[in-house]
């Protein structure tokens, strides 16, 4: 399958021409989320325990490594979980599924055994700690699953029914399972474009916030993009994004704040 | 220089060799912290620009996009930010410096003038969607730079005064600056190690969430790295951890559930 140059990787993402002499990371800018597996390949242990080191080789804060991984391969537990992620069935067909999770769990058992107090993991700075490693360690991982040609699609859907996920990966108190990872072999028949995203100068600013952003460009981009994928015809990015964030497509995670509390986040 | 293979690499990080044929991902599971900088050379705009766009082609949960980043390169600005992140000299000496905000101010403004009503981002839900859409947009930024031969540092001391630095880069409400990032050529007469981890056992679970978990093995390859660094001898990773994690090292951070509310975060 011919994959897009650099130039053409730029164009696609951002609708403009790349000025400049590319450095070599094409592969890069190339990711697009695969929601259809061939499972004719197989993906073997082997490559997951190395997809696994890279995950360990990201930056953790402090070395304190506030996160942990759970494969999901058993049909039944998949198909559980499959249910509580709004029955996507990417979820379902993945080669490989994944639950990230943030884990005090492990440092905190480590910590009293050797004396020591962690008091203070019940402070949000280290709720984000923890989620900040958990993203860091997915996203290594999921580079170097793509650089061997595998796909993958993040679950934020893993947060619809935090509960229901605690109860069937027997998270204990301190875990929480943040989102999910779809990992295989990419159907080629289905591959989806790659995404258009904001204008660089609308995410990257110098020196100081930019408060008023002109979307107005991305807006009418992604209108052309929804309808060349015949999804959501007419409507704009800010218009689609904006119901989005309302008050009712919380899915279940309006409960995260109260459930966070008595996982022993967030407490102060 | 000459890079570790994979089997090197994986002796470094795990100290037991990998059992099998490793995929070509060596490069990265190299990944070291750099902090010491080749300020002879020049990491141009044109570079920057390019890991950008690979950052921006990360996955972003429903494509929301909800985080931005700012380069601080005016010498006074950084060297402001420098003294918020516990002084630390690689901020002020690194070729860039970046800070990675969540952001809900752009997605907020741009519903507003499409007419919607983006009320649901006061639930901690959208808090935790903004900060792993900008360490998955960071993580790959990095894995790009590093491909280029660039070393990066992270800096989660950019939370230990969060008021102070939303001042210095006139953050709006809905806005977060929740970590730092420094880039540039590497010193290599001050490179360091790479840093074993956890045994993959410790950290990747099969099915469900084993709560027993041995770091004594750990224990004494980390307290084996502390002395061959020099750092503080004799003590255990459970012993520096646990102590890093009590209710005394929260240098600042201990404000920042108040802080995110006045904010408009995790207000639900």
């Amino acid at each position: 399958m011919a994959e897009e140059s650099f130039h053409e990787a730029w164009l696609k993402r951002f609708g403009y021409p790349f000025d400049g002499t590319p450095p070599d990371i094409a592969h890069l800018l190339r990711h697009r989320s695969v929601r259809s597996f061939d499972r004719s390949r197989e993906v073997p242990e082997e490559t997951v325990r190395a997809l696994v080191g890279a995950a360990q080789s990201a930056s953790t804060s402090s070395n304190l490594q506030l996160w942990s991984v759970i494969s999901v391969q058993e049909p039944g537990r998949r198909e559980a979980i499959a249910k509580l992620c709004a029955d996507q069935a990417h979820v379902r067909e993945a080669h490989w599924f994944f639950s990230f999770l943030v884990d005090h769990h492990r440092l905190r058992a480590a910590a009293l055994a050797a004396g020591e107090n962690p008091s203070g993991l019940d402070y949000v700075e280290y709720f984000i700690m923890g989620l900040v490693d958990a993203a860091l360690a997915a996203e290594r991982m999921v580079c170097a699953a793509e650089a061997l040609g595998l796909g993958v699609c993040y679950i934020g859907a893993l947060r619809n029914d935090a509960q229901g996920v605690a109860d069937i990966l027997a998270l204990p108190d301190g875990t929480f399972g943040a989102f999910g990872l779809c990992l295989g072999w990419p159907s080629h028949e289905a591959r989806a474009e790659i995404k258009p995203r904001l204008h660089p100068d609308s995410i990257w600013f110098r020196e100081r916030y930019a408060p008023d952003v002109d979307v107005s460009e991305y807006n009418e981009r992604m209108r052309s993009f929804y309808d060349s994928q015949g999804m959501n015809p007419g409507v704009t990015w800010a218009m689609r994004s904006g119901r989005r964030v309302d008050d009712h497509h919380l899915t279940g995670r309006e409960a995260l704040k109260e459930f966070l509390l008595r996982r022993g986040f967030n407490r102060r």
